[in-house]
């Protein structure tokens, strides 16, 4: 099965100049989808796994299966005010404008081994703020694990001091 | 064990006179979540579901997961702009504002039998929303589920003439 046949190129999106990578295709192929958690899966480095961090709004949705595969819990990190209890946050800039992401301060205990997970590893800056994050509450990250990288944006660079994973290259 | 104690109650938010439910603590408890995961499968009519919609951002979580299980197709239903593809859109009253939730004309085909998810049914608006959106593109609604239900603001009334499941109520 080819995964990326699933994958759609939306040009223009969201602003002029940009080939989104639309996922809902594969989200709406049961099939395709399972492959591309189990791809996932098989990327983990052999650690047991506590708490999987997925990104707002489209890392919620391998994020949550990643966490419920692993027996782990799962964090949200999401854009400002939408966490209601007590928050850190985190400010940067990415593939197009800026952008800040807030995390509960009880989402993760010090020593916790987390999973990052978002769709996209574009510039990296979302990575980076995410890692802040975490390592910020005690965590420590074992992956940042993401659906698909785009390679010419040059992202891992941001985040070369952790072990990343992406199954889809463009 | 009592899933109850890992929603929290936050006063005031997102604004004053609201007590909102706040299950970031359940969904960091891997055995807690499993417990909701099938106390929501349990809950559903026997009927092959082909398609999953969850709402966002909260409703993504289980939405994702009951999708994994059921071997169905996720789709997402999004806010204004978020989806890059061809959407219809419905606009709504919510319990504090007015709000629209847009879906891909192509996430659902005619006669695709649908569970709508959303974490919490409120005031009916939105999954009343939901529904019309489904319908509009054929698909044929089994049941509209809920992690939990703020019984008191009487939302089953907006949405009587579906199967409607919540295993928490309020």
């Amino acid at each position: 099965m080819s995964i990326e046949k699933y994958i759609r190129d939306i040009q223009d999106f969201p602003k002029p100049g940009i080939v989104f990578k639309d996922i809902t295709p594969l989200l709406a192929e049961p099939e395709a989808s399972k492959m591309c958690l189990e791809l996932l899966l098989n990327g983990l480095p052999d650690v047991k796994i506590d708490k999987v961090v997925g990104v707002e709004s489209r890392g919620f949705f391998f994020a949550t299966l990643l966490a419920y595969k692993l027996n782990a819990g799962f964090v949200p990190v999401r854009k400002p005010k939408k966490l209601p209890f007590t928050t850190i946050s985190a400010t940067y800039d990415l593939e197009y404008g800026q952008d800040t992401l807030e995390i509960h301060t009880d989402a993760i205990q010090k020593g916790d081994k987390v999973l990052i997970h978002d769709d996209v590893l574009a510039t990296g800056g979302t990575a980076k703020a995410v890692c802040e994050l975490v390592e910020k509450l005690g965590g420590e990250i074992v992956q940042c694990n993401f659906l698909m990288e785009l390679t010419f944006l040059n992202g891992r660079e941001k985040i070369r001091q952790y072990d990343i994973f992406s199954p889809l290259k463009y």
